[in-house]
């Protein structure tokens, strides 16, 4: 099979009209429409077999993490997803691999109200798979990472550390556990947008563990936090949560601050929603993430491991 | 140097103010605004190393190469370049290399006007870049494939086949010779958006030589052709020229067809702009490519070899 007859077989049947899609796929690039006053969100993320997933995982879970990992920056960002380009590198076409792979993925695109518009198929000694990913966002009302002011409460949307877990699982062994769902399916919070969209100040996803993306929001806004470690949300049952919920990567939840006079109205939204919020901490002046525990004891010695570029967060005030 | 060293270091330099770029890179995604009422066109090309570039291939060539092929689509469907996003899979990161890369990789988006406006770094056993390229093109008038009436003449850009001459060049071991140049920098076609934009009927890229592309112009559109050899603007100091101008790649030409009466405009403009079109064919009811001498004698046993997903053309009509 040739790139053209993959392109036919497996990628133009997720190609449906979308809306604003006047061309899809089968021209030299895709013509996109009704854009109108909303603003353009943007957002790519290559994933590598052997380092962002294990070799061996399902086709149909590689499809679905190629589009959830763009879709969390979207959710991240307030933007409703509208289209994505997918490009995808193959050592070889088998036909069984791209029916799952494209299942996946699609399934997921589906639920998500996006549409495909565009590709590239290659040959590569390596599979990898690169999404771009396009959302709107009424003008004025994309959520960013470097607005968060002291006094704001720091909350995540669920459980930290699950993808960790299951990642753990999986590379132990395990294959059928419901618990490697977290990770092997990451759910991108699409809910959360309309809860968030009047009263967030700003916002990430996380994708590289807690400590270090909460980091990245806090020196992008100039700011320092004071984080409630017995408040993480996590797996109680497991003896290594906590820090599984602050280095893990993969969670894809996202870390979002409020101000204060939001706090009822962000409640009662994310209650109508049948969602859960959790609030972890607080942002103060300064630079820096001071962990304590509930009794206000600091505790200092936090450090990074096991992720690769982990950068380890600064425990100064 | 971790990912978010080789982001400011390397990538954020190349990410300028742009029209229309409210956030480019450093947050969970881009945030793009005034395409007012434009037509958006995007546009995704991976290349591999080994597969698309030689291994040994100069890293300025790989940046090049990665946005040109792009620019490339854009310039065929009339859209003016604006933004794109870089996705960079590396096995480990060489500081003298991503300054060469990004060096290649940036002089060809100045000339193009096009800003760097987001992306990913990431690790990975083989070398690979996938570009996604933003055009924008006034409602209504962008060029499609799949628009070619019977009547219509056939146009290429320039000279083809000085690619393959390239890479032929490169394999034998040459490294200093200018006739590398077509190979290793191929030239976006971005002159002539302008001068088609009134008269053109339907444009394609020469990316997979030309009797494959021409052929996918004539599907799309429903149509057949009559080309004339002997009229393919190619090196003819070269035996096997006229094979590298069939099935030769990575000319990164334009086949365009313009309706007979369009023909006195379209060679005014092309001469005020300083270029040169080659009429090469006409367009023909029915399907597939009749190839024929300047005496009018058939050449029907024209074959397609040496390229990996090559498709042969048909000689009915």
């Amino acid at each position: 099979m040739n790139e053209f007859e993959v392109i036919a077989r497996f990628f133009r049947p997720l190609s449906r009209d979308g809306t604003g899609v006047r061309i899809g796929i089968g021209d030299d690039g895709a013509v996109l429409n009704g854009i109108r006053d909303r603003e353009l969100v943007v957002t790519t993320d290559t994933i590598v077999s052997g380092i962002h997933f294990p070799a061996d995982c399902p086709a149909g879970a590689v499809g679905h993490r190629a589009l959830a990992v763009n879709l969390s920056d979207l959710a991240a960002m307030g933007a409703d997803p509208a289209w994505y380009t997918l490009s995808l590198a193959l050592p070889k076409v088998q036909t069984h691999w791209l029916r799952a792979f494209t299942r996946g993925l699609d399934r997921l695109a589906q639920r998500a109200s996006i549409h495909l518009v565009g590709g590239d198929t290659v040959r590569s000694p390596v599979l990898s798979v690169t999404v771009t990913a396009f959302g709107l966002v009424p003008r004025g009302q994309v959520f960013l990472r470097s607005t968060a002011r002291p006094g704001d409460r720091i909350f995540v949307s669920g459980p930290l550390g699950l993808a960790a877990q299951g990642l753990a699982r999986w590379q132990g062994g395990q294959r059928r556990s419901r618990r490697l769902r977290p990770f092997l399916y990451p759910e991108p919070k699409l809910d959360w947008i309309r809860v968030l969209r009047r009263d967030v100040r700003c916002a990430i996803d996380i994708s590289d563990g807690f400590a270090q993306d909460l980091g990245h929001l806090l020196e992008a806004s100039r700011v320092g936090a004071v984080v409630d470690l017995d408040r993480i949300p996590r797996d109680r049952r497991d003896p290594i949560a906590l820090d599984r919920a602050l280095f893990g990567g993969d969670d894809y939840e996202l870390c979002f601050t409020i101000p204060d006079t939001r706090l009822a109205t962000l409640r009662a939204r994310t209650r109508r929603a049948g969602l859960e919020g959790f609030e972890v901490g607080r942002v103060v002046p300064g630079r820096g993430i001071r962990w304590q525990r509930a009794d206000g004891s600091s505790a200092s010695r936090i450090k990074g491991r096991g992720f690769d570029h982990f950068a380890k967060p600064t425990t100064r005030r």
